[in-house]
């Protein structure tokens, strides 16, 4: 598979124009693909991958030398590198998606009107999805997966690091297409790590490009937001916030903030701050404490909490807005919930929050005035996955109010038509 | 109400930027407000435009003279020109809406895990709405209380024609919201008739404008298409099709094709395009030209009709992507569904199109098939409607495909969130 040689803006701007309407055309097609039809191009498609097993570990190994010599972090080759378990991984997933139920000509809502028009709001692809990735190759399969199976078209923009192990993927997947009968051009990879083409796919691709989803670190994201010309699905940050309320269970307080914190630190749903009520600082707040730092993570705090709680670090004002994506956390003493979510709506990215408290009341409040896409009672932060949503998979988690919002599933994947159907009604 | 004297480009801007912030702040505490209260805002509302009927008048005047002395076009003055009888549609437009049920808080789905936590999608405000429209001073109370309804903050750019007349109304407006104890800022009308004003609402008001909605003629739509930096809830045309199947019962064809034509030709539902079976031309197609032409309509057609029938205009390429708006059709002879909808597909504008046909398997393959926002069988196109889908009202209508697609409603103007209820778990 050869390197599509771009060797001018205009060369990259004809290659872009081609995909974008070779995946316009596909799209028609995969529209009315069949679910089985589908279905079955995703298993091909994790054959593929299994039995092609040693060519994508030997263009990986291309990606991981080259990275090596050019002196990457070793965490940044981490997420680069392949292993047969991780191919293994790769495949169940497509296999996953499979399994997953079709989201495609399904009812949301239907209706008789008064004159016997039935209306129906019924579930359609979206088009064509872009997606912007960084550099862990197994994306091409989970993303290229995902919206096949809503009956999208895809154009997938890996990162220039990743290039040889996400080809030898995608050449998987596009022979599962192939065998299912479905277009190639269903699922397409841009061939060339001219950065130029990431602008294309930003300006729309002369609107055959329906929404971007990019997939990577802040600056990616960043990007993308401020350059598309298209919709974007994604999240700049997840600045998400654990609020412990005056009527919190402490042992329920301590699991949660711990879990939410250190589980993992470096996913979106991670909580980077806690915020407690002024009326349990002495009862809740030492034995918190002392759980985070067993657990190895550095608190910061503001006044009240530093001078409540020995070992706590004074926060500065940069600390209300960070997203440490580390074993860090951030704690802030409020007068109450009006307090906490004020703080919230001040400082927050509209992710994830929870709040953990005993009072159905506070719980109703915090849960309908939060404006986050995910608002939590008595829950650690860390269930903000499609996966712990049983949404089957998710491409990304989506903090904009438009279209999708929280984890972007399959179904977040497709758009709507409706359909009326009448016995010759005319309208008067 | 003096008008807002903005001489530079920078006074604009500010004006603008202070116009977001307001927004946005008010969108805060709209997103929280009971249903009662807002209708307490509504009902107020459509009781100042009743009682303010003589003022809002005298403003209307000054804006029809002012229109007559630049020459207007008789059809402008009259969508410009308010009677007590519009006056009195604008309140009780208000006071249907009141009745609207709330969407806000409703859940949309709900699930349980196996692990325990309660999840639910639920409706939330969208936001900050922007309505740019033209010489319509209806609009200012429609759009606005619309938006209002959907717990939303919106911003009213009015033309710069009925800018008296709408700064009446708005008036009225702000008046019920303050009675209501609701914030004033939540519905704002840009106070300069300067352009300007639509170029900064059109860069998004450094993210204090969620999404525009452009209402009115196909140089506003395009324009506001082409440059927002935000979504857009619009249609550029509605070139909208009926196609007589083969199986079409000849009466049923007659009507709809009549109906669909020229009940008001100025509509965007209004049909553009007669798609028929090459079977069926000698059957149906001199009843149904015959009624067109009794009707008032002018007729072009392909080679094959105007063989077929007498009194056909020969059409031209152009004919097959002009939305008239007027009496006048184009009709062209296909060779089956197939042919239909590669026609629909090439030249329609994804708005509405309808098959008559008594072949079941016919009318479901066009309702699955067609990308169209409205899809209909066996009825007419001007059933595309917000009102006749039973909706109560609509801000206009859409072909985009995310998130509002079709007639948008209250609904439409809506996200959502989800809410997860736990007791305490953790992510394993």
């Amino acid at each position: 598979m050869l390197e599509t040689v771009t060797k001018t803006a205009d060369d990259v701007a004809a290659v872009m124009a081609g995909i974008g309407a070779k995946a316009r055309a596909a799209s028609r097609i995969m529209a009315n693909a069949p679910s089985e039809q589908k279905n079955r191009a995703l298993r091909a498609m994790a054959r593929m991958v299994r039995c092609s097993a040693a060519q994508v570990l030997a263009a990986n190994a291309e990606d991981v030398s080259r990275a090596k010599a050019d002196g990457m972090a070793a965490a940044f080759i981490d997420r680069l590198k392949l292993t047969p378990e991780r191919i293994d991984g790769i495949a169940a997933g497509i296999e996953a998606i499979a399994e997953l139920a079709d989201p495609v000509g399904t009812t949301l809502a239907s209706w008789e009107r008064p004159n016997g028009l039935a209306i129906a709001r019924v579930r359609t692809p979206l088009g064509v999805i872009g997606v912007i990735y960084e550099s862990r190759p197994n994306v091409t399969a989970d993303a290229g997966a995902l919206c096949l199976k809503a009956g999208n078209a895809v154009i997938l923009r890996g990162g220039s690091d990743s290039f040889a192990s996400s080809r030898a993927i995608h050449g998987c997947l596009t022979r599962g297409l192939l065998e299912a009968g479905l277009p190639e051009d269903a699922i397409q990879i841009v061939p060339t790590r001219d950065r130029a083409a990431v602008g294309e796919m930003l300006a729309g691709l002369s609107g055959n490009l329906d929404v971007i989803v990019p997939r990577g670190g802040k600056s990616l994201v960043a990007r993308v937001q401020e350059e598309a010309r298209v919709p974007v699905f994604a999240h700049l940050e997840g600045i998400c916030h654990v609020y412990i309320h005056e009527a919190a269970d402490l042992a329920m307080a301590r699991a949660i903030v711990v879990n939410a914190k250190m589980r993992r630190t470096g996913i979106c749903g991670a909580a980077e701050t806690l915020l407690i009520d002024r009326s349990v600082v002495a009862s809740h707040l030492p034995a918190i404490v002392a759980d985070l730092k067993a657990a190895g993570c550095a608190v910061r705090g503001d006044a009240e909490a530093c001078s409540a709680v020995d070992g706590i670090e004074a926060a500065s004002e940069a600390d209300w807005s960070a997203e440490y994506l580390d074993a860090i956390i951030s704690v802030r003493v409020v007068g109450g919930i009006d307090a906490a979510m004020a703080h919230i709506a001040r400082y927050g990215s509209s992710h994830t929050e929870s709040i953990v408290t005993d009072d159905a009341a506070a719980a109703e409040k915090f849960l309908a005035e939060v404006d986050s896409a995910i608002v939590m009672h008595n829950a650690s932060t860390q269930f903000a996955d499609g996966g712990e949503f049983g949404m089957g998979a998710e491409i990304g988690i989506a903090t904009g109010r438009m279209h999708a919002r929280g984890p972007v599933g399959v179904e977040q994947l497709t758009s709507f038509k409706y359909r009326v159907r009448g016995s010759g009604q005319v309208r008067p």
